[in-house]
């Protein structure tokens, strides 16, 4: 097969996989960071009902009309309304109501002043207003903040602090949010050893379950882990066979390169796997393997960590997003100032960097297989092919 | 007592709370964006073994001085490493092994060529090299990416996916993490309805708990819910009694300013808190009053959703940073172009806002009662007292 560029790999990966349609009412507490699977619009005015900003006096502004120091307006006190009463009894002429923050105001009464603003005699039972009070002064009206019918949330909106606060506000407990995608995370190797125990000679630990997994993590996923499997083309074969339909997509490492235990191409034919691309004409990161299995994506990465996580950005991270209804997972390019020079190779590289003030600082050592340097990494700069870069040269930089 | 400055409140504070010191050891796959405990250092080499990084064979690079197309070398094919073999037994003058990418260089040997630069004879018995291999081309060397007794992360540092995946490939299978804070979050206020049932005339439904419950988990915190309360100082004092040990902070909501339900000033009496402040010189979230009551902080916010927000922002946010050893939860600042004027006004105020390409754009609407508006806002304008700003006109912005 071809070796395809990155974005050839992509719109192909794109075009194959459909977003995860089913949905789930879940409480608003765990629904942070979930994407809202209908539009919300208001049931119900916010605030429900018009209510005092302030702590005072509600009244009607008819009454106080010509009030001055010099004809104040005595208005007879016949209680106070607090910050939950309900208040169905009319506001007569002549009278005023003690009205507290947040407390509704009662009907036939059209503005409120403020505690400081009158003069309160006769132990409270008469107040003293010095100045005429205009109509819907210190009135907050119904539905000032939301109207009932109006748009709360589209469907397709990662909800945020704030979406949650406002579906609070109208009385909701649940929200109905697209369900996750299930996606499984499958490291092959010889090599590999399990975390915990003495490394025999010859091999290594598993990093890419840990460097895949966590940034499925960070990014609002729980993979769903396989134990790690050695070079064994049947038996990897089976394995995927036998999960393949619980999931939405599964993410293998290691095996894809041309050597005689890169078994994926096995696999494949064992399985019957619809081969959608073999290799980027990119570095690292280029022997990336995708296929469709059942209707379900296999994106087989590298073994080599920094390899891995490249296609991973490069093709999963998108694919997912669009499995998952998550916009935000889109491909995102800023263009930067190199911080430093790199000598011309003759093929497109991704190179880790860190941009910070608008210049992409990248470490010396960045060989594939190395993960230390990836530490504080924000991007891949996007190296062409052919090009070598002056510090302060412009690249396209994608930003993981 | 005096109103301060949102900085001299702050500091009071931070004077006041103390980093919380005990940790806990957890699994790499659940220590995700936790605070590292202990720094770290790489018991072993990463990669542990010289090995090959690509696919070829294995030599010495003496037997290929003086080759040429003229005069090949020949050497004789003992067998193949594989990735995962070990390799214990010295490589021969004269002879060479086959070697995989990731496979264990044999003692003996010195460098590697690769596959398609030699020429197979006699049926993979032996090779033909046509030119000189230099010592170690083509050769990873041990601790080449990590070296054995290297820092890998230092206390104090957020563990990210690239921290976890570096302590995987050491072979650790778990971390030393700070304990997460206990945080309390308790809503107060005679007109909260809880959610999910019918609204009585005069009740609000309580947002509070899921605006600043939910910004609380953006932030990496699980607060402790305690059921909402209504305005009765002594059972708001009880309780609050009977849960601040198990706690490392508490935040209320409502009940914090002059009116005769504001019962927070009788809950401090009726305790004993040491009060620290009592409200800001700034608008909103001025009504914050916060304290020490056995050793922990009382923040006890507005009851108006945006001003709740603005003091947790200003206040909380950095002082449970403090407690949880999370830096990056301290005040961060940004000069910003406003995308809008304001009119004057005689008290400092804190305007939700978006910062978008460097303008911050604001709602025409933000009083402290209205939530819609919060949604898509990453900071707070600082607009100062008797400031009239002009479109473009520049502020600081404090970053969600």
């Amino acid at each position: 097969m071809e070796r395809i560029s990155a974005e050839e790999a992509l719109n192909i990966v794109l075009d194959k996989v459909r977003a995860k349609q089913t949905s789930q009412n879940i409480q608003l507490n765990e629904a942070l960071g979930r994407v809202c699977a209908c539009t919300v619009y208001a049931p119900i005015d916010n605030p429900p009902f018009d209510r005092s900003p302030l702590d005072g006096y509600a009244l009607r502004s008819v009454d106080t009309s010509g009030a001055s120091p010099e004809k104040p307006v005595w208005l007879r006190v016949t209680g106070t309304i607090y910050a939950g009463d309900a208040c169905t009894k009319r506001l007569e002429h002549g009278t005023a109501l003690g009205i507290m923050t947040g407390a509704m105001f009662p009907p036939g009464c059209d503005c409120m002043v403020m505690q400081e603003n009158v003069r309160i005699e006769d132990g409270g039972t008469e107040i003293l207003i010095t100045g005429p009070v205009g109509a819907y002064e210190n009135y907050v009206r119904a539905g000032e903040d939301i109207r009932k019918g109006q748009l709360l949330v589209e469907a397709g909106e990662r909800l945020s602090f704030a979406h949650l606060a406002i579906l609070a506000a109208m009385g909701f407990e649940d929200v109905s949010v697209k369900r996750l995608p299930v996606l499984g995370l499958f490291c092959t190797g010889d090599e590999l050893a399990a975390t915990g125990s003495p490394l025999p000679p010859g091999k290594i630990y598993n990093s890419n379950e840990t460097l895949i997994g966590q940034r499925m993590r960070e990014l609002g996923f729980v993979p769903k882990i396989l134990p790690a499997s050695g070079d064994d083309a049947g038996m990897v074969a089976a394995k995927i066979d036998a999960v393949i339909e619980e999931m939405d997509g599964l993410i293998t490492t290691g095996a894809v390169s041309v050597g005689e235990k890169d078994i994926f191409h096995d696999v494949f034919k064992i399985l019957g796997v619809q081969k959608l691309f073999w290799r980027l004409n990119s570095k690292p990161g280029g022997a990336i393997l995708c296929g469709i299995y059942r209707g379900r994506p296999l994106f087989c990465l590298s073994g080599n960590p920094f390899a891995a996580l490249t296609g991973f950005e490069l093709i999963v991270k998108p694919a997912i997003g669009k499995i998952a209804s998550r916009g935000d997972l889109a491909i995102r390019k800023q263009r930067v100032k190199m911080a430093g020079g790199l000598a011309a190779k003759p093929v497109r590289r991704f190179i880790r960097a860190r941009i910070e003030n608008g210049a992409a600082k990248f470490p010396a050592e960045h060989l594939s297989g190395q993960i230390f340097s990836i530490t504080g990494c924000n991007c891949l700069l996007d190296i062409p092919a052919g090009a070598a870069l002056d510090s302060g040269g412009e690249v396209e930089a994608l930003l993981f």
